[in-house]
């Protein structure tokens, strides 16, 4: 990728994902251990695990979800130009979240489907504690496929996001390939997201390959890191990743996050909590601010800053969807003063 | 109706009313305004309006809704024993909203329709102020007819509640009057909300009839009492309705509360507010805590006091569905002595 010859970008970036509502309700955790989901992860469901879980469940809310389409809305909220690839029905799930994409000024061209599966909803489980646990149902996800991408937004975008749950579906996957290389062919980055541990315990031969080969900028928190090099210690894992990808933003919860990009290495803090609801969207908001701030020229320190605001701003509400703009976060991050700057082993 | 010849009951209150789903959202007050919405109240509105208006209002949250439903939930978080009768159709906001009756405990028997109308959604456009105005789709409201009431359901609670709001269709008015026929013939009570001014504009003679004829609780705000009444001035409303029904608890805002019995007056007290988020469901949960304090055995003073307790915890938050139980309310409206009884003029 050569930044000479790329023309302006229209767009920071544009996020490839499962558009997905989320339906949110607490519930224990033995809810979630009886129905045989991964506590704290996100398990795959058909249509009637999905409403015997649901009937287990507590009052519920319900936002427009999904994890790379989190990221986009964070984007959006932060003051950044964000464009959305994904598919839903034309049902009432399916209009909650092309109208919130819009809303929040998310380009989101893909014509909702008028027949097939219905929209995806992902059941969030939020428990005592504020960790929560998701079953999936894709429904129109499944049919995501190559000819759902507009090249045009591709190759307008500075960063094409990619999120690692579309490895679950052979056409999602081959539709992430072709836009990758959309992308790479227009002097653009690509970022991945590994998503959750457990979609990396899936596809780990195949994340690995793509890593090395079509992805610039990588996001994983400490399981999904230690689980895509098979090792028990986050160390050992950043030693392997440190050389595979142009850049890697590793997450750790309240340990903050650590940033790899060739020798450099950042170490940045945890944002303060005064109050945790719910975890939810954690992750994808610290890609959003990450990212956020590579498209807008920001250092690397900065960039992991923004990351853990958006995040911790996230997880002191319900739901994944900021409630309020996030901008105040990208002058705060400004001002963060790069850590020791630690020299690689 | 004789209280020597009922049944005891096996719930508390049967509400009955239009079985509605949130799509609650940030909007200026120019949005309502040019789509020609009633400010502060429910305008209804066909499919295509709800849509247009739905393009122009910000990032949603969707949760259950429906006034009286919203009573219905408050009643079974303040532990309460609750039953609904409505009509939802088997779509995903009519699947959000059985389940949500179910997750709080209310009996909601109906089956949903497998054809016909969507389930209704109401736009809440939550102005900066906090106060909202909302556009109701009615959908598969609009079928509720005498055929939907479970009259064992009716029979066995303590009260009946109505919402003004069912006025609007000519077969959910039939389904009231027949409801109300039932609750009395088993020396029940019937409880009426009136819902909102424009509903008492439409519906002022039919409703004037009502309330002497058949209802045995009203509940009402000022706007809504004094547009029965055609007068200007709260004190006036006041004699007028001393005298038509058993119990009035009427409802002023930030002004607390005035209760009529007979010769008895009580005023009582807004609750103390720390924040206030969002308006909605002020009006439904101070039914709720009044109903609820009634079929407990409570005073009327301290009947408005758990009413303005209720409303008062619902406004500090997004939406009319309480985030948490409301049951410690119930202790302390218990605590709450009668104010001076005024005696009537």
């Amino acid at each position: 990728m050569s930044d000479t010859t790329r023309a302006p970008a229209h767009l920071d970036v544009v996020g490839i994902g499962n558009a997905v509502v989320d339906i949110i309700a607490p519930a224990p955790v033995a809810v979630a251990e009886e129905a045989g989901l991964a506590v704290g992860a996100m398990t795959l469901v058909d249509a009637d695990q999905s409403d015997r879980i649901y009937g287990k469940m507590g009052q519920s809310l319900e936002m427009s979800g999904g994890s790379v389409a989190n990221s986009m809305a964070a984007i959006a909220a932060l003051g950044g130009r964000a464009g959305y690839i994904g598919r839903v029905n034309d049902d009432q799930f399916g209009k909650v979240f092309s109208h919130d994409c819009n809303a929040v000024g998310i380009a989101f061209e893909n014509r909702p489907a008028t027949d097939g599966l219905p929209t995806a909803r992902c059941l969030v489980l939020v428990h005592p504690d504020a960790q929560r646990t998701m079953a999936t149902y894709l429904g129109a996800c499944t049919e995501l496929g190559p000819a759902d991408l507009d090249h045009g937004m591709i190759e307008g975008a500075a960063v094409t996001f990619l999120e690692g749950y579309l490895w679950d579906k052979p056409d999602a996957k081959a539709a992430c390939l072709a836009a990758a290389d959309v992308a790479h062919k227009a002097g653009r980055r690509v970022a991945l997201s590994l998503s959750d541990p457990f979609c990396v315990d899936r596809w780990r031969a195949e994340f690995r390959e793509l890593i090395h080969g079509h992805v610039d900028v990588l996001f994983a928190n400490e399981a999904e890191i230690t689980s895509l090099y098979e090792v028990d210690d986050f160390d050992l894992a950043l030693q392997h990743v440190r050389g595979s990808v142009e850049i890697a933003a590793l997450t750790r919860s309240e340990k903050g996050a650590v940033i790899l990009k060739g020798d450099e290495v950042h170490v940045v803090d945890a944002a303060q909590i005064e109050h945790l609801v719910d975890t939810t969207g954690a992750g994808d908001l610290f890609a959003a601010g990450f990212l956020h701030g590579l498209t807008r020229g920001m250092d690397l320190h900065q960039c992991g800053r923004l990351g853990v605001l958006s995040a911790g701003a996230i997880i002191q509400q319900y739901g994944p969807r900021a409630e309020r703009p996030l901008t105040p976060l990208v002058d705060q991050a400004r001002d963060s003063h790069a850590k020791l700057a630690v020299a690689a082993a």
